[in-house]
């Protein structure tokens, strides 16, 4: 059985017992939270979100680069005005350098020698520079911005 | 109180009783699921993930071509194997042309016409467009792709 169909199984169970359905499109807690894809991470059990509350931005890393389309779209179409942004330990990030991946993508044949990865080699740097990323962007509203570190072996987030 | 101060405060409970302290790194059930940033979409609870279980990439729509970076990532270096396309009734893309945003930007004396904001008008068309585009992409290893559209109102997600 693939993923998918485990997930359409699962999903009935999430309809029949769904009451959440006449939310509105902006968030109701006016946040978009950047954090990374990491499969260990649960932001809404572990940040105590609930459907409608926030914009959640997920990508390898948490990268505030690769996110910013999203972020201008989340402030200028749908009203947020806080940005929260979540690095965490043990990231896959820190476990190669850019070139690596390219020269494993070579090596199978392809070319990626035109994409940026955004690995990091310095975790807590990894915070400072997204969280300076967002403040020094032009595009980017002027709202405050809180960066932290997700503990994947405690389940705590603490703040930079 | 902030968000950032509130989701602290919830944070303390989800680490008082974190169980999932030995979670390896590449997702467990090998797949990376594509799905809009949008707030009333918890992927977790819908789907029923849990942690450790599969990479969530979020951006404005749900959008492949944002999500290249990471997937790449996903598949390359933490193994997974199938993709799952998810986007919804209802999104923020439908509500706007590129244009539009670009003449919000500039009218508050900004530049945004070097970015792609990927705003749709067919909702159906846009699944098709990026499971085609992760099909076509030959830095996306030949994996199942299966897209589907979460519906808001019933917490339903319906194959296309």
């Amino acid at each position: 059985m693939s993923v998918a169909q485990e997930v359409e199984v699962a999903n009935k169970v999430y309809e029949s017992n769904f009451t959440k359905g006449d939310l509105p499109l902006p968030p109701g807690r006016k946040v978009a939270i950047v954090v990374c894809m990491d499969a260990r991470i649960d932001p809404a059990k572990s940040l105590g979100l609930s459907e409608g509350d926030a914009h959640v931005i997920r990508n390898a890393g948490g990268r505030a680069s690769d996110a910013l389309r999203s972020v201008i779209i989340s402030q200028r179409l749908l009203g947020t005005r806080e940005i929260i942004i979540i690095h965490h330990t043990d990231c896959g990030m820190l476990t190669f350098k850019d070139e690596d991946l390219k020269k494993i993508i070579k090596d199978s044949g392809g070319d990626a020698d035109h994409l940026s990865f955004l690995s990091f080699s310095n975790l807590k740097q990894s915070v400072y520079d997204d969280v300076n990323y967002f403040k020094n962007n032009s595009l980017v509203l002027n709202v405050p911005i809180t960066g932290y570190i997700y503990d994947v072996k405690t389940g705590r987030i603490n703040k930079v």
